[in-house]
């Protein structure tokens, strides 16, 4: 039995989908003018079975991990910035930390595998697997055992979230080398090639863009040959095992567990939409409850989304990860709620209908 | 010498621009990558001359009026729903009032020309210029004085607002018929036909949209006859005169002294759009004060953004007016500040830049 078979989604209730359209409908607005903000509150809606969908109690979790592929020199940074910037997410100075507190939400950092011990802090929750995963280029990334921990972190953590009151997740993570992990992981679930996944992450220069698609390529190959089996038939565990990330699998199971708990989640950029893919890969009513916040620069992220048939809340030519994405379509997202659930009708407010 | 004549507004400020750019690349983020943030705080900052731009003190401007063009059915809603909306903002259920709720901006509703008696109201200012505008179809839409006096609302209501300290100005409109005389505004400053300018306004079926395409060619015509010259040598004070709104060149107004007193302004939708192309007719440095919010979905916006080379902040598929979407933008508008001000520089975090 696989740590996967823990999950029964069901999909989002559609016992109140007409009420919740004539709702929409009977704004003071002309029919379908307020867009996406219409499909934003039907899916909220839906998910949470309520005419009056919410989101004012949202979480912001990045899960932080290292990775063993960035001895094949697939990132601009040195691995010494993961521990780094989990240290500046926690004193308040990254990106996702001041947005998260533009908008008053709580901000949580997961250690899953960053490669340094990280001092306590009332922001961080260590659930360390390993000192980072293992360079998947020439070996398994991980065992089978610390993808079962990896995922339980994340599942836990949805769950600590949501037994608070939280009834919006929102998911980034931090991981130097971790586009590169992304890109490997979705050219296994998609049969893109690594010439077709890889990108700049953060500023690779256009040989090092090259060179980490040959380490995806090479990678693919040597899972391969060690699984025995081609690319098409591997499963999310043999994925998870072979070029997982930690962050990326603790996420994979926050955003299954809120799921299978009834609770909405916004996927922000490339990397969390890899850890979606690889989600969807296990259970595919997951897609119910996913808000995509945005197309990042990152150059496979639009065929990544189309490949998923999603549209996404902002393109803002962001690159960053942290989350900093989803916090920023947070307030539309909440826009969204609000229309629904403070705008006046045309009888409330004495408008004509113009029919 | 003509009403325009009094504008004469300096470009935003460039001698703070490479502290600006260094001030940016070195947060602790990957360089750009903050995309559209990275653009938008440099443009705040060099309107502000300032390292820390701010627009903590926003206000939403909501211009109202009628048009005498919807004699021709040109719209899908009738004329009574202007004042009624304006009914609706005031008493808080309007779109526009619900977000500008949420975001904690104040919200004023300006009766430069409804065709109907406004009570008083304390978010109400009352400055009619006229009970709706004539059918310009038929005969110009208003006289000299008018657009001096339309024109002169708006300047008026943005000193008001910067006098009390508001330092971001965003502009929304009421009017039913106005996509209309926007349509026929935008052909007459551009030189795009009614067929290319039409759209659907606020629901109109494609033979309304024909319909409306053909009122735009005709009163283009008739203008072209009234005046005496051909289209491309029509002054903007031929344009406001012959086929203007008056909540549109009051909001024009409002931009231009806005930008004359070195505060930024947000423009909504296709509307709003108009009165910035009516504008910049009058003064081009406006461009450097302007942030565009989104790019809605009235056929010709996109193509209308693009003749501007301008990139607006959101595309949700909006088509509402109202200011919804300059609202809409304004939390990412202010995260752009936030992260200017409030992120940890690498120097700051300890964090290594990579270099």
């Amino acid at each position: 039995m696989s740590v996967f078979d823990q999950f029964s989604i069901p999909p989002s209730s559609r016992s109140l989908e007409r009420d919740i359209q004539h709702k929409i409908d009977t704004k003071t607005k002309p029919p379908g003018s307020l867009g996406v903000l219409e499909v934003l509150t039907a899916q909220l809606a839906k998910i949470q079975n309520s005419l009056t969908p919410s989101v004012d109690h949202a979480q912001m979790i990045v899960f932080a991990a290292d990775h063993g592929i960035v001895d094949q020199g697939v990132s601009a940074f040195p691995q010494e910035v993961t521990p780094q910037m989990v240290g500046n997410f926690l004193a308040g100075g990254a990106a996702v930390s001041v947005f998260c507190k533009q908008h008053d939400v709580a901000l949580k950092v997961v250690d899953v595998g960053v490669n340094a011990d990280i001092p306590a802090h009332p922001l961080l929750a260590s659930a360390k697997v390993a000192y980072g995963s293992k360079d998947f280029m020439l070996e398994a990334a991980m065992s089978s055992r610390q993808l079962e921990q990896a995922l339980v972190v994340g599942v836990n953590q949805a769950n600590a979230a949501i037994d608070s009151g939280v009834n919006l997740m929102m998911f980034g993570e931090m991981g130097i080398g971790n586009t590169c992990v992304a890109s490997c992981m979705l050219s296994a679930l998609t049969g893109m090639s690594g010439e077709e996944t890889a990108g700049r992450g953060t500023g690779l220069s256009s040989e090092g863009v090259s060179h980490k698609a040959k380490v995806i390529q090479a990678s693919l190959k040597r899972i391969e040959i060690a699984l025995g089996k081609p690319m098409a038939s591997w499963s999310a565990q043999d994925i998870g095992e072979q070029c997982g990330g930690f962050e990326i699998i603790a996420m994979a199971g926050a955003m299954l567990q809120s799921a299978q708990r009834g609770v909405a989640f916004v996927v922000d950029g490339f990397i969390c939409t890899a850890a979606y893919a690889f989600a969807m890969k296990i259970q595919s009513n997951l897609s119910d409850y996913a808000i995509f916040a945005h197309q990042s620069n990152e150059t496979a992220h639009q065929a990544i989304l189309q490949h998923l048939n999603v549209r996404p809340v902002l393109t803002l030519d962001l690159r960053l990860g942290e989350g900093s994405g989803a916090i920023l379509a947070y307030p539309i997202i909440k826009s969204a709620t609000v229309f629904m659930t403070q705008m006046a009708s045309f009888a409330d407010a004495g408008v004509s209908d113009g029919q």
